[in-house]
């Protein structure tokens, strides 16, 4: 069984304490709403991770060599089968397309997969 | 651009405080250490969701028919471009490839895409 995805929106070069989000304009309207809310779940495809990184199934948690390597299924590792990251931030403002968050970990270019608020 | 993922798993059919996992054998390394954890998060594969279901932008949050409509990026509904469900769980036990926990909202035979702790 293979699912196909496809982006949402991208993450856009921002600084440190604001990172940006930018919804591609077919999916303005499943945004709006978005200013009522605190914080929001970002999940976005973690694109610098190999076909190869895809099959490693035990990492060193937080790259500490010093304690057993561990299933990736136990940490937040971004090497996995399926490399999706998955971020809790807080919301900060929205101009037309560009969501601007706080706490997001993800590398500028990021294909963003689905936002969440709950 | 197109992202492709694959089953790590299923979800079994449970009770209802105690839902199944089945992880495929291929993964059984990437579950080990998961005792060590009283929650964790699981990504599942919404299966029921049709093409059609995912160009859906706007839902009635809970489906709740008296307040007005909203980006479905701004709730947790089913309905979205990629639907991936997320749910926090309690870890309960594992038996070999079956981990068992409790919280979890997906139907049975839902591919499951990712497990994370943290």
């Amino acid at each position: 069984m293979k699912i196909e995805l496809y982006p949402i929106g991208i993450v856009k070069k921002g600084e440190e304490n604001c990172q940006k989000i930018e919804i591609y304009k077919d999916f303005l309207k499943a945004i709006e709403g978005i200013e009522d809310f605190k914080y929001l779940w970002v999940l976005f495809w973690l694109h610098k991770i190999s076909p190869n990184d895809r099959k490693t199934l035990q990492v060193y948690p937080q790259g500490n060599f010093s304690i057993p390597k561990r299933g990736v299924f136990t940490t937040r590792s971004p090497v996995r089968p399926n490399p999706i990251g998955l971020t809790k931030v807080e919301f900060l403002k929205r101009e037309e397309n560009v969501i601007f968050v706080k706490g997001l970990d993800a590398f500028e270019g990021s294909p963003v997969l689905d936002i969440k608020s709950f």
